[in-house]
């Protein structure tokens, strides 16, 4: 059975949105839709054309015997904007504010869409970036560190605060909270992770990063790399930060419980 | 500017796909392509054939001037059928036997193919249920529940195991564990589900049931319904099961430590 152009082209982009960073050999989509190559590399010139030009991503071709298309996540600063400005007036809420001057956060970190954009942002930012896995510590960055390691096609991996019987033997490690100066544990199956992988720590709130700086404590224990740090929030006033090299897609620069007042800015991924 | 036959299809295919279960007007894709009506119509016939015919979903369309249509993934059993195959092989590997006939699965609920794959599964079956949300018990079925509720445009719910100052007033109760007998507690922000909610319940694994009745009695406290109860494994031999309607992929029969064997079928998802 043949296929049309029209009905190739749909289910191409549905088959390429749902493998991303994946190399795809033309001779797989050729048998797919029974066509010839030269049809589906037509194809595909469409289908990179019009991502490229609504912002869905890109499509990269690999020539050769071997070769074949990648689809990568390519969202541009400026799509970027409108999203991350919508972001900032959801978390600038008044009602968001507890007392100690926490923010609720967690419809936010549990809205599909939201996530889906942030993680499409995050990913795009480290498109072109080895990395071969996505660290984020349980609980509340889990969506969204899913939803990173998603579009860029590698696992996601839990760190906990406590150990279970369901994870094997585990690797535990102390850290100092940045904030609050406490002592705490987290833990990591040792199955978890391989030697000398590149690993993205996402998360979905950084103060001082104490957390952060503990999961690449944890790392170091795996022989691992740190391939990048992103988070959904950063806030600003801290006296001292222990992580430099950071994305953050909105900056707290100011939280006043008094005055129900929260300050909330574009992160620091529009200036990097 | 005027857009293409093939553009139109590429990008109404993202846009569907990436907007699930929402009502999409035609005047929103007439404006966006600058296409007269009747064109939209024409590519959105092609497009829910094109979705139909490749197992991706299907199309509603909504009569009448407040009309449109909306996007519905749809999996059928046969197309579920070949990866819940591939999962249960996974399953039963005898490396992820741990002390205690406890079954290491880690790997494959970070895994963002398996996750997806089996996410759809899941809310393809409650594509036609009203559900408002989206609820799970930390950890290790944050990215299922979250792939269930993007696929259903709702949002995820986290019950926690302790409660933490960034989630404001919280609700606990007290639990028995199905299997163990132990009293165990849980806790759920108070702002999270709203009154006479429809909640579909996503775990990761259930033994007697303990814990998904624990999730059902906190719903009671919140006037919210249970809509539907969905695992990705469920182990068969349990003394008694506490619950009765619930979907599961795959069934765990029987877990022999010393003679190393997993012995894994396909769940009541496929005889329901």
């Amino acid at each position: 059975m043949k296929f049309r152009r029209s009905e190739r082209l749909i289910d191409m982009t549905h088959y390429l949105l749902d493998h991303p960073r994946q190399l795809v050999p033309l001779t797989f989509f050729a048998e797919r839709y029974s066509s010839a190559k030269s049809s589906i590399s037509e194809d595909l010139a469409i289908v990179k054309e019009t991502f490229e030009q609504r912002g869905i991503g890109t499509l990269q071709t690999v020539p050769g015997a071997a070769g074949g298309v990648k689809f990568f996540v390519k969202v541009s600063k400026e799509e970027a904007r409108p999203f991350v400005k919508e972001l900032c007036e959801l978390i600038a809420e008044s009602e968001r504010l507890l007392p100690g001057g926490y923010l609720y956060m967690t419809d936010i970190l549990g809205n599909p869409q939201v996530v889906q954009n942030a993680g499409r942002i995050i990913a795009s930012a480290y498109a072109e970036t080895k990395i071969d896995v996505v660290m984020t510590i349980a609980t509340k960055g889990i969506p969204l560190a899913y939803a990173v390691a998603s579009q860029l096609n590698v696992p996601v991996i839990i760190v906990r605060r406590d150990s279970k019987v369901t994870e094997g033997p585990t690797v535990s490690i102390n850290y100092v909270s940045g904030s609050t100066k406490r002592i705490q544990t987290m833990v990591l199956s040792k199955r978890s992770i391989k030697q000398e992988s590149h690993v993205l720590i996402v998360d979905d709130f950084m103060k001082a990063g104490g957390t952060v700086m503990g999961m690449i404590s944890m790392l170091e224990e795996f022989n691992a790399h740190v391939a990048g740090i992103a988070v959904l929030v950063e806030a600003e006033k801290t006296e001292e930060r222990l992580v430099d090299d950071y994305l953050s897609l909105v900056k707290l620069s100011d939280v006043n419980v008094k005055e129900k007042k929260i300050n909330v800015h574009e992160g620091n991924y529009f200036t990097k």
